[in-house]
């Protein structure tokens, strides 16, 4: 299975929003002259008011992602983000199809030809117990590598942080191909809002973990 | 000032998207086959979840309001609901302009003459202060009536609890109007999701708190 | 594996703070006039508010559990609670021993031999993987029912809500143990808070669900 | 009146739970070993993992406040910070005494003998509506310097967030003293929790907002 990942709504006018929002807090204007403000002028509000790290702001931009091709060794790491909404597929109701992720390191090892057999036999054993026990206990035998889907709502500022921590070199593979996937699919909507998302060290120039040994380890900070 | 509260923004096709949540977690087909979904069928699932109370599928619907002409002590009230986000006029940046909210209670009782005179005069004493001290000090005299603007994001299951507690006839009279017309609001936009929003005597012929000296209180529970 | 909760740490005095936090609300009281109230007294106003729903109060009470012999599955699930705050034992960073849970319904349906034996030839496989590739990919073998140690720690309000959800006969079986173990240790700490708590039929004789083919479903409501 | 603080209640043993926590997700140790693990070494894993920005471990450490002598002013600043929990002495059920903050600037404007005279008359207008109207309606002429009491609740992970923000000089000079008084306290129980808590250019030499006029701003970073 591949990863997939699509935007499927979001704030119109975020950008805008928050700009007003911004501006708001500190202006007189009503908000019919927010509203009628000049357009680059915002932008500059906001680029501002984020780079002051005010990032209250962004909250009123909200994004709504459908993810699927994932492992539940991804979403059980991605529901711990706790400033956010989930509708994941579950494993109780729905009986699981055989779809897997294969880490590209096992390929690599020259151990695909194991692990497809594994995940055979481990969904074998899976349809046996279920013609026995209920679904949601047969599934105690399904692996981590096991597909799964996923509805997933973020505001803005939440997902900075979720791109600062899981675009990181030192997140996991999976979730961190999710995680520049979904930043791909913002930055078009929200450039402005996006645009020094990611990790510390390509963002900041620093690495909060201070890891020498990275090879994005900033050299010019 | 007069209460003005507008929906600047909200998810679009928010109910469809909650719609499409809710078969998520119990199906197996693809997001592709969820979009295409019949709108009936997905509108009834909706009202489903929502009775059956797993209220979680319509955090994908996320709305954002521009609240003024309301007081400083419905502020106060509002910010107490933390599972939103907001954006207010500061009165330490901005200076106040002499506008302030007048209960009805105080109308009626004859002393509007006495009330709008004491606005007066505090503003006057603010506009002293603010010339020897700064405007964050000088706002120390304004009073709880002081008008203020606000925008306010919410989701819809963060909405229903709102509106909840605050449609209520026991809550606040001016929070209780502002609650009402948001709520006026989003049923245009989300009509499925709110069609039974409000204080849980007018949705369920209950009362929690069993107030049996109000004149909402059910009878026919 | 069996599952093993112990309650680590609570707040000292947490439900006299609560209904302290109660009485605060609605008086003019001093700090120290409520810290010496009577203890009678405060034990009334807080079973008082809480069964008026003005659960708020309650917040101030915090709990921390460490939990072990519980499988993925179920910390998949106990991580969705988003009020509340987690350390699990990562199986990135720990080789995991061949620890696993076995549903009840897989010993009654006469396949634990089935079971076991699956569960040896998975770790068997992992241990392969984890000489030629990193543990956190080898990790993609090893089942839902993989044993993981997780320390939680959740204010009482969030804990009522826990267990109005997961010990209900709805809820999937081993959380729902794990739930009743919860309250088990609380309501020892804090028996005015939580002796209430549970599901809505055992507590207020009524199911959200209305799930009339539940064997707990209140007949005397 | 005077700004009072005081730590009602916190987690026996917060510090070795966050350092347990921390060792937890990176440990095959079973919870009795690492209850019983090394206090200094646990106090180092600790302050490892702060310094490396790995901040939810201390979330299991959990703070209770009293506060009184503050202004309304400062309570509404206070409740912006959602990852807390809030009880308020209410203005609509309780009679407000005339207790108020003065801002030291209008002392040191000379002008403190007009604003005792203002606070003066608000009360006095204030008894005369109460007569009239409700107290929640009489209390719109009551200034943003009325006192009021609070308690408050956080994990220590919110307090490094609330310390960052309003022991700076940036903030408002109220919450700012009131910051400092609450850091001054959880430093005596958590003293490597909070050792280096506080505003960014104390504790790391750097200015999120890069604010060059201020007095406390970085030479040496």
């Amino acid at each position: 299975m591949t990863l997939k990942v699509e935007l499927l709504a979001y704030t119109p006018g975020g950008e805008m929003l928050s700009a007003m929002a911004a501006k708001l807090t500190h202006s007189k204007s009503s908000i019919e002259e927010l509203r009628g403000g000049d357009e680059k002028q915002l932008g500059n509000i906001l680029r501002h008011v984020i780079k002051m790290g005010h990032e209250s702001v962004i909250e009123h931009a909200y994004f709504t992602f459908a993810i699927s091709g994932v492992s539940r060794a991804l979403t059980h790491q991605l529901v711990r983000h706790r400033i956010a909404s989930y509708s994941q597929q579950s494993q109780r109701y729905v009986e699981s199809e055989i779809e897997y992720v294969t880490p590209p390191s096992i390929k690599a090892a020259g151990m695909e030809r194991e692990y497809i057999d594994t995940m055979g036999k481990l969904w074998h054993i899976y349809d046996e117990f279920r013609e026995k026990v209920p679904v949601e206990d047969a599934r105690y035998v399904l692996p981590n590598a096991a597909c799964t889907k996923i509805m997933v709502s973020m505001n803005a500022r939440s997902l900075l942080n979720f791109f600062e921590l899981r675009c990181c070199l030192h997140a996991q593979w999976e979730i961190r191909a999710l995680a520049w996937k979904m930043l791909g699919l913002v930055r078009k909507v929200a450039p402005v809002i996006f645009e020094n998302a990611g990790p510390p060290c390509k963002t900041k120039h620093k690495c909060p973990m201070n890891k020498k040994d990275c090879r994005w380890y900033p050299m010019d900070g």
